[in-house]
Parts: C-alpha cells; sequence; structure tokens
C-alpha cells in the first residue's frame, strides 16, 4: 500500500506505483493526527507520499514496521519527518527540489504587494478610507526591500522585484551570489549579516530553509534593527520567525504587517494570543504557496518517481538525511533492530 | 479661494497657490454630491484640484462664476469633468498624466496574483480547502495573460510580466508598439483587435483610458469569445467592462473573477446585482491603484504646479479639452457669455 496525504493531490499521478509495485493507494486528504497516522501506517504501508500537513515524528514511524520510503512533496520536510529517525529506521526520505519555485516566487510577490498596500484590508468599500496621507501606502520602488536567503526561491523573487519592478533589493545568504548580483546592475546588493540586512529593510522577505541554524533566526535582536512600520514576509517556515519577538514587534509597532503562509500552532499560546491581537495586521495563508495545479503536478510526479527508483533500485537522487546503508549496499535493516 | 477634493491629500502641498496667488485652501475630503460641490464652487473658487470621486458636471459648472481653473488628479477625468462644458465656459482643466504609472502597474499585478490565486479567500484558515486538484489556482506561467491597451500603464505591466515572471503576454492597442515588442524577445505578441485579443486570454487586463470608444469596449461578443474560467482585471475606468455582460459572464462560468478598482454605481440595479450575486468572484476596491504617498505627492505637485501655470501665464502643458483662448491670446469668457 502507498498512503498519500494531502488536499489537492491528483491521485491518478500515482498510476505508475500501482503498475509497477502493485501498491495499493489509500488517499487521506484532510488533517491527521499523529494516532490516526499512526494507525494507517501501520498497516502494510510500504510507501507514504507527504502532501499534508501531518507530523510523521519518530513515535509513529516506528509503528511502520512495512515502510520503506516517504517521499516528502515540497522541500521544507524538516518540521513534518523525523529524518534522524527515518535514518535510524533505515527509512528512505525524499523530497522535490526546485518544482515549486515560479510559485512559491509569484506568490510571494503578490503577498509583499497585498501587505505594501493593505490590498486584502480595502477590499469591498467603494471609496478609500484613508484619513490622512501618511495611512496612504509607500509606492513598491520606494521601500527599501531585503531577502533573507538566495536559494532558487530567493533568486526568483529577486529577478522579479529587480527585473520587473526595477526595484532594489538587499539580500543576505551564507552564499554570496556574485554572478547573480552583478547581472542586476546595481539593483541587487549584499550584506554581511542578517542585523546588517534588517537595518535598511522596509520589507523583510524570509525565504530560507528550517533548520537549526534558522530557526528563530529573525529574533528581538533583529526586529529591534528593523525600520519601523516594517513589513514581515516569511513564506518560509513559520518558525524562522521568533512568535514572541514578532508578538513585541507587532505592539511596538516596530512591525506594521506580517505575513505567513503556514502560521504557529493554532493551539499553542503565542499563536493564538498572535491571531486575537494583531489578526487585522497578519496576512495568514494555510501553506500554499505552491499549490498550483502545475506545481502541484510536478512534485507529485517528481515525489512519485522517488518512490518508484527508491523501491527499483534503492537509491534515488531526491534523498535526503543519512541512511546507512544510502547506497543501496548495505543490509536493510527492520524496525527496532537498529542502534 | 482653491477647493481640494479628496482623502488623503497632503494640504502642504498647497503652498505655492496660498503665497504666490493668495489663494486660501478649502479642503473637503468627504463625497461631495452635487448640490454639495455646486454650493462650494458658486463662492469665489478660482482653482479647483479635483482628488475625489465626485462628478463635476455642467450644471455645477456652470454655477462657478469665479472659476478659471480645474487640476484633475489623474488622468481619467472624462467621467468626472464635463470638459466641453467647461471648454465652453473657458475653464481650464488639467491632468497628471504619466505620475501613477508604477503605482497602477504594481497594484494591478497584485491583483492579477490575487485573482489568480484567490489570495484574498485564503486568508485565515490553518490548512488549504481545496476539494479537488481541480480548484487550486493555475501558475502565472501557464494562464495567457491579455493587455488591452499599451499606453504607459499597459506598457509598464507587460514589462513586469515579461521581464520579471517571464510570462508570455499578448497585448491589442490602437498603436502597435513594434520597437517595445522586439526588446521582449518573443514574450511579447500582437493582436490586431480586441475580439482577436480575447479568444487567448486566461487573465484579461483592461487598461484603456474611458472614452466614448472605450466604453463598454468588453460585451458579450467580446467576453463570449474568452477561454471558459478566464479572469477580468480592470484597474482602469469601470465602465470600459459591460456590467450586463459581466453578469452574464460570471452567471455562464465563463468569467471566474473580475478585479475592479473603482465600480459601477452602488445605486444601479446592475452594480447591486453583481456585487450580491457574485460577490464572492469580484475583487473590487474603491479607485486606490494610484494612492501611494509618492505617486499622490507627484499629482499633486503637478496639479498645484498647472493651476499656478494657468494663473500666471494662462496655459498649462497638461492642459486637456478644447478652450477658445487654450493659447492666452482669446479674451476671458465669463460664465454664461459663451455660445
Amino acid at each position: 500500500m502507498v498512503l498519500v496525504t494531502g488536499a489537492g493531490i491528483d491521485t491518478k499521478l500515482l498510476a505508475p506505483l500501482e503498475e509497477r509495485h502493485n501498491l495499493k493507494v489509500l488517499h487521506l486528504p484532510g488533517p491527521l493526527d499523529e494516532a490516526r497516522l499512526g494507525d494507517h501506517l501501520r498497516r502494510h504501508v510500504r510507501a507514504y507520499l507527504h502532501g499534508g500537513e501531518e507530523r510523521a515524528t519518530g513515535g509513529v514511524l516506528r509503528k511502520a514496521g512495512a515502510l520503506k520510503v516517504i517521499a516528502f512533496v515540497g522541500v521544507g520536510y524538516e518540521n513534518f519527518i523525523d529524518v534522524p529517525t527515518a535514518d535510524e529506521l533505515n527509512i528512505a526520505v525524499t523530497n522535490t527540489p526546485g518544482a515549486a519555485t515560479d510559485a512559491v516566487a509569484a506568490f510571494t510577490v503578490g503577498q509583499i504587494i497585498n501587505a505594501n498596500w493593505l490590498i486584502p484590508h480595502h477590499l469591498g468599500p467603494p471609496v478609500p478610507g484613508w484619513k490622512n496621507p501618511g495611512e496612504m501606502p509607500h509606492e513598491l520602488g520606494a521601500r527599501r526591500v531585503g531577502i533573507l536567503g538566495m536559494g532558487a526561491n530567493g533568486r526568483r523573487i529577486a529577478e522579479i522585484l529587480c527585473d520587473g519592478f526595477h526595484a532594489t533589493v538587499t539580500y543576505h545568504s551564507r552564499t554570496r551570489r556574485a554572478d547573480f548580483e552583478r547581472k542586476r546592475k546595481g539593483r541587487l546588493c549584499y550584506r554581511g549579516s542578517v542585523s546588517e540586512l534588517a537595518e535598511v529593510s522596509d520589507i523583510l522577505v524570509v525565504m530560507v530553509p528550517e533548520t537549526d541554524e534558522t530557526r528563530s533566526m529573525i529574533d528581538s535582536s533583529v526586529i529591534d534593527l528593523m525600520p519601523r512600520g516594517s513589513v514581515i514576509v516569511n513564506t518560509a517556515r513559520p518558525a524562522i520567525v521568533d512568535p514572541y519577538a514578532l508578538y513585541a514587534g507587532l505592539r511596538d509597532e516596530r512591525v506594521r504587517m506580517a505575513v505567513f503562509d503556514g502560521f504557529y500552532d493554532p493551539d499553542s499560546d503565542i499563536g493564538s494570543k498572535l491571531r486575537r491581537d494583531f489578526g487585522d495586521r497578519l496576512l495568514v495563508t494555510g501553506h500554499i504557496a505552491s499549490h498550483t495545479q502545475e506545481t502541484m503536478n510536478r512534485m507529485i510526479t517528481q515525489a512519485v518517481a522517488s518512490i518508484d527508483n527508491y523501491l527499483t533500485n534503492g537509491t534515488d537522487q531526491y534523498e535526503v538525511g543519512n541512511r546507512r546503508d544510502k547506497c543501496g549496499e548495505a543490509p536493510r535493516v527492520t524496525c527496532g533492530q537498529s542502534s
């Protein structure tokens, strides 16, 4: 059996796994808690296409005795799959890099415009509601845009803003992209640290993967350096921005608006306080930036190919983590036997 | 006295008129009906900076015995000022071309993304609400974008979409822009008629001024040719799109979403029917596309300079209409004396 999770998955794309590996498809489109996920994985699931918002914790994975491979739909798997435990259990984990870049970049640019202009707040009224000129938005070209992270998504956002909108963009990333900068002819500038970037960012776009180093990277020490009335656009993972620091930033009006695609745990105190106290200054969507028909089909096709590769050859180019027999050479370890 | 209308006007920018022409500033930020506007214009108003949504009809202008010049903030003055009557009364009318291009283009691109992705519908819910893959938006790069009108605004939108988003755009306008096309290297294609443009536009951007020729240009004969499930983005004047044709297009699902910045008269039957029956498929804002601080300041500074020029020299480069003594040579005709 192959377990498929997430709304908006076209299960017809799973056909190669049915035909070539004789796997029955079980599609669970709705939200899944740990107990229900565990119950399903226990039942002869050999492959798991993770397209939802559920967390495949270590505890859950230990119940999945027949599971050989998890294909994550997207790139930010760290928060959804306990990869160290999967490594330990010798379950392969793959992801789908590059497939969502155009969608994520266009969505992010749309949300930059929404947050800058407050378009969603102005839908409906027949005449503008400005009480004084200072309430009006600034032009995008008059805002300093900062991008944290220059991976595929960050670069695509920079391209759209520099080449299309003729904006001047500053960025910080571990790797400086000198060639990419040169092509933007002075429109793209580098800063050596997150703090230096924050100081010059009226709009700060967060576009780094979630890792131990990036979690809470945008904390109070960073937000306090941002210009008054700035906007944070986080279409990466929520946890990159420390929620307590965000709360303080919104309260002190240092942060005027914040954009998230996926938010903090709604059951957490700070998550619900943020929504309650500053709901009208948050533009929060439910992790939909990569949800276009084309991107989803591209990601699922790629994830299905990864499962197929793994089940056929024991390897796949998009595998992540550090399984012991990643090269297909070491013996298969079954659940509970590993060190 | 100089009458200034419209919300979000920084009246400090009127200082040159107070200093150089000894004009007292009367600022009326709220909505104005014809009767109230007439009452105010009757009272020694020599100059009128039109920054609101009110209509300076022929009847109103005939009451304005002392009025010499109207400076319209923006370009689409046709619907707000009865220029033929102003010509007849020898009242100069000016506008502010070019000042709003960057703002209107960025706003329009934001609304293209909003309408394509339905972002405003997805603000709030913690998980995506797609019930099946077909509900998901298409990627912008997978949509055929058509632009009607290649003036300054249309060209800027095309630049952003072609150069930034790498989209392929088709356009129609009275004047073909061969050089501009060539620079886009095959990403920008021309069609010889509105109908031919409609046939290939999943997203149709309307960006022509309102004139007798363009009013209701997008009628049923055009909408019926559009691909099923298309989007109309009208950030120009509402009347370019025939409201009855739009109603039928939404009802038949030929049109999936429609964007307007400024809408049909809310008191009209068809205006209220559209909102009642298809409110969730309309993204309507109250004529805010040019409402950024920078654009407003640029437009008002330009409008104030036009009033100053006219009162000093009897001419201004941004004058529109056909006054008899437009060159400052013929005698000044006072209200009621003209033919």
